[in-house]
């Protein structure tokens, strides 16, 4: 098959979606369920309207542009991903994936072609969680990871208005629940990290995502006098913290190096001039693609902050609040994609994602697969995010390649 | 000379000065120049008047109370300490000073006493740092450390009004550097520490203040993604920061276990969830009776954290904005605080102020000593801030011992 796909329609499709809510620094603030989310939507719709695909909009908004296929009752292909931005988003996290999906089905409908099975371009509702909490929401709903109504109630972070209600007019009449009898699901997506440019790769096969553990850690001792105090009467709970933080590193280096932990934020309490700070707070997160790993990473990690806190007389408290197993994608889709990738000349690398993406929720639905591209310095969720015209050709060919093999899977080869 | 000192009269006024400004979690509020500490003068003011003691209020507010000596021409014996409050201060930090020496005064006017030399009860002007910075601010600038102006011109950090306009009434015409002109300086105060109780003791004869510099250290690195970046690939300012701060503790158990290191303040930049923070900032404070093994511990710290922020390849930068040289207190009133304590059985060690008091200004111009008695838990700045009567008394009396002494040395005894 060989489709007349356009790397620059693609491009070009992608600089005026950028136009939607594009900050003075270059990036996009196009938060989900505004009014520049609207406009957004609406131009896809119209994209979608000039080449027949069939829109369908969903109770919880997510958008289904339909491209027909030769055989309509079988289960149809996704290919998903987002339109709305962190706000200090780029160009890119979320639009690529959509775009790509479209001029894929673009260039099947100049050229004529369809395939066996029906192909759906699905702009998910929310999936960063900047306005409505948790990320990726709106497949959550349609995947029932999140009851309808629960997605339906989320309040806005911003004027608190409910998901529901913020949908306007697009609050659509189709039942989420049908996007969930599909055969497969590609997601093409920004690495958001640094390693495939820096490794020198085209594209990362993502064959999975990290398990991950966010928790907040309370150390409780006695706030004292900073002059008066001798450190041996001292029960300090930043010192105590940092010793913590440091033997956490640690074990993560000794034990799981592949793996990730950071500590997004902390607290000094009560954080005032000349106070021994009797207590901290501070986020602790630990991240590897096992599950079993990241659960001796943790226990390793309880019992080296409960000996400190003994031997400082503190009290220590881990209480996760953030948390998600290791997802593990379809290898059959992920070979299709290192098929691709080898018969276009694409430097490729198996991948972990290590971000959250709409693809996890469709993954506890049907056989689902990811496609990286990289982004240059790995930046993400900034208004410098950017990516290569190459990276984005070579991404947009072995996507259409895989997904439409899929399409037409169970056929004899043509 | 056997005094017909009151302890119940002292502990009397105590009660009856914390009832000005008393807060219902049993503290006192009693800013520097608001209307309360002006009714806690005025009380004062007439305890005085009530012992024929002469007022004279010098244009920083000042307030000197003279019992006049049989030789008015000599130099006159200060007993200072204050009656400003910090907003969750408690009953005895500063007034115990005051009352204790007024209580002095009251029993040499009872018994028809005199001592050779004037003793003048001094209320500092804002001691407190919390409404006009710096603490001391007051005596400060009538020992010469601060200009008089720039006093004057001290902002109110609650409402702005100048130090000068704030004092009213009680702005006085006397030239402060007049109470530079004294013999000897002696302030009783609490320990605002846990160490005398914790050790047994019932009085500190406080031999000198510690040294500190509190320096804000800045770690710059880079902000990446959680999820998507590798460890090795990081520049965590965090993780960086938590390491320095072991090393700066270790550093000080190491060289001068006696020191003090405080991080009474930590934050992470930018502090958001999911976001490797690429900066962190904190407080970082060591104190040491000696100038010396402070600057020691310091050029430690600064090679252990520049040797970490290079392996992790970050930046660090320490700027000091609050330094105090190490004071040293006269070894001769020190020694006539201990004969006083031995001669009255009073349990006593020598002892380090770790808090800046008035006696470090008083220092600079003339002998000086300060009298700490114990405060239980160490607990100051609190509601909950406590003595007991019978350290009150111990102190009460070792005071008018040395105080008395002192205004009387120079006589053959008799």
């Amino acid at each position: 098959m060989n489709l007349p796909l356009s790397p620059d329609r693609l491009w070009d499709r992608l600089m005026a979606m950028a136009r939607i809510g594009a900050t003075p620094e270059g990036g996009n603030n196009r938060p989900a369920l505004s009014a520049l989310d609207g406009q957004a939507r609406q131009l896809l719709a119209d994209w979608g309207r000039e080449i027949g695909l069939t829109l369908s909009v969903d109770r919880l908004g997510n958008m289904a542009l339909r491209a027909e296929g030769r055989d309509p009752s079988r289960p149809p292909v996704l290919i998903g991903s987002h339109l709305d931005t962190q706000p200090t988003g780029g160009k890119f996290d979320g639009p690529y994936g959509v775009l790509a999906g479209l001029e894929i089905l673009h260039a099947l409908h100049e050229s004529g072609m369809r395939t066996e099975a029906p192909i759906i371009l699905v702009n998910w509702t929310s999936e960063e969680g900047c306005r409505f909490s948790p990320s990726m929401i709106g497949a959550a709903g349609a995947m029932g990871v999140l009851e309808e109504a629960t997605v339906l109630a989320a309040p806005a972070m911003d004027d608190g208005q409910p998901y529901g209600e913020a949908l306007g007019a697009w609050a659509g009449q189709a039942d989420p629940a049908l996007l969930r009898d599909a055969a497969a699901y590609f997601e093409a997506h920004i690495e958001q990290g640094p390693v495939l440019e820096a490794e020198g790769y085209d594209l990362g096969i993502v064959t999975g995502g990290f398990a991950t553990e966010r928790a907040l850690v309370t150390v409780t001792g006695e706030t004292s006098h900073a002059g008066t105090t001798p450190m041996e009467m001292r029960r300090d709970g930043v010192l105590a913290a940092c010793e913590m933080i440091s033997a956490g590193e640690a074990i993560l280096h000794r034990i799981a190096p592949e793996g990730r932990m950071t500590v997004c934020r902390f607290m000094a309490d009560p954080g005032a001039d000349g106070v021994v700070p009797g207590g901290a707070r501070f986020a602790f997160e630990y991240r590897h693609p096992s599950n079993a790993v990241l659960a001796r990473l943790l226990a390793e990690a309880d019992a080296a902050m409960a000996a400190i806190a003994r031997r400082r007389q503190v009290a220590v408290r881990r209480e996760p609040y953030w948390s998600f197993p290791a997802v593990v994608f379809d290898e059959a889709l992920a070979a299709r994609l290192r098929d691709a990738a080898a018969r276009l000349g694409a430097r490729h690398r198996d991948i972990l994602s290590g971000a959250g993406h709409d693809a996890y929720h469709a993954a506890s639905r049907m056989p689902a697969v990811m496609l990286f591209i990289p982004c240059h310095g790995g930046v993400s969720h900034h208004p410098t995010e950017s990516i290569s015209r190459e990276w984005s050709e070579k991404g947009l060919r072995v996507l259409a390649d895989a997904v439409i093999a899929t399409a037409n899977a169970g056929l004899a080869p043509g």
